[in-house]
């Protein structure tokens, strides 16, 4: 998807909202606040409140300019994040109530963030990691999104996922192998995800599901992240950059003022 | 589930698949051969029509009377790997076809490997291991089963999957994790797996899913599986002892053989 494609299914997404009710969910999740829309008794996943923010979308070309000249002193690191929260929030909810047997969320989140990365990277990530054995075979490890800024450049491993639960531990494992292949430090691991809420389908209570003693684990024991990015960073995870074996959990606004430094 | 519920359980799914049509899959996996059990236009899982052998079922109460003993000179490898195949395989179709919504066989079949290795080894198993940090907090990590034999005796990471694709990373990840918080070697690691195959639902062919070249990487460069043990071995796998890194992988009847030597 091009500029254009992204312009145009952020105003259209955010339009088919306008056309139905906003409601608001019960929260479990200390000092967060959830919404979410209803089309004919079905609801769409849970919105943070705080993130929610209909007006700055008005500054998404704005932001898509800045995205091509890299150039970001316009823009706050918390209204990037607030931007970029209700783009993909909106197209999110608008799968949930009127795609939700073609088109998965899952797809998109991964299609938004190899744009926003390709276009501050500037270059097109691979989908895969090439292993040369000693015997001269090679073989194809299939990862998440691979970006290689070009000989003695930075190079960085992006797994891309809407919420994590236990399967996150599949990044660190990846991680590893990549680790090994190329050496520690060579690919930097910097997984990009949506967020934790879990959404009760009967009486519509948000909760977060989060294992930050098991990140702590895999942290310390199966390899390092770089970074890691929320679009809705859980409360138990941005405490992890304090923790005894600290991980650098960030919200995605933080990206666009420190990605030249990674 | 004690003796007695096991024997009841293998009696009652066989006898219930005995009222209902068995029928022959189509098989993509070169040199196997399935058949499914049918009722009411639903089918069952596919099991393997060589392996499927209902004349074993009767020797199962001999084959308790030798885990109690530990002693299986009766039983030869390949008759064990066909008795379990069944004994699983019936319960499996039964599921399948009368309490699919009520049941899952992957709970099933950890209860019986559960079962199978407590009566061998001797013990009961735990389901998590204790990590104790430097600054004197402990964590756990949630496991499949863990055996203890007992101080300087072996110790085993038993992960139960009726089937893996691209979540066995899972299992090699858990496995360095227990490397670095007991050592490498300390807790060995010996997954047993039901079967790879999948049914298209449509024309009810059979395929197998395995991805030996990503074993291998996992066998590299995550940590090292003393043993995989598989109920319906995929031939991709058979091969893997004799691989550029090599990976013991073998049918389940093997285990009963040598367990007192891993």
């Amino acid at each position: 998807m091009d500029d254009k494609a992204f312009a145009q299914i952020t105003q259209s997404s955010y339009a088919a909202l306008q056309t139905v009710r906003e409601v608001k969910l019960k929260s479990k999740v200390p000092g967060k606040t959830y919404l979410a829309f209803e089309k004919n008794g079905n609801f769409s996943r849970a919105i943070n409140a705080d993130l929610w923010s209909p007006d700055e979308l008005n500054r998404f070309p704005n932001f898509q300019e800045a995205l091509t000249k890299r150039d970001f002193l316009d823009f706050e690191a918390t209204d990037i994040t607030k931007l970029l929260y209700t783009q993909a929030a909106s197209v999110f909810a608008y799968i949930d109530l009127w795609k939700r047997s073609q088109k998965t969320p899952g797809t998109y989140f991964e299609i938004l963030i190899h744009y926003l990365f390709a276009k501050i990277l500037g270059v097109t990530p691979r989908k895969h990691i090439t292993i040369s054995t000693f015997d001269g075979r090679e073989s194809k490890l299939p990862t998440d999104l691979v970006f290689d800024l070009g000989q003695g450049k930075s190079k960085f491993h992006v797994p891309v996922k809407t919420s994590t639960r236990e399967r996150i531990i599949q990044v660190w494992a990846h991680q590893r192998v990549i680790d090994g292949v190329h050496g520690t430090g060579a690919i930097k691991g910097v997984p990009v995800m949506f967020a934790e809420t879990k959404t009760d389908s009967n009486n519509h209570e948000v909760i977060e599901i989060c294992l930050p003693l098991q990140w702590q684990l895999y942290q310390r024991y199966i390899s390092q992240m770089t970074r890691i990015y929320y679009f809705d960073l859980p409360d138990a995870y941005a405490e992890l950059p304090h923790a005894p074996t600290p991980i650098q959990v960030k919200p995605i606004g933080d990206f666009f003022s420190e990605f030249s430094s990674l």
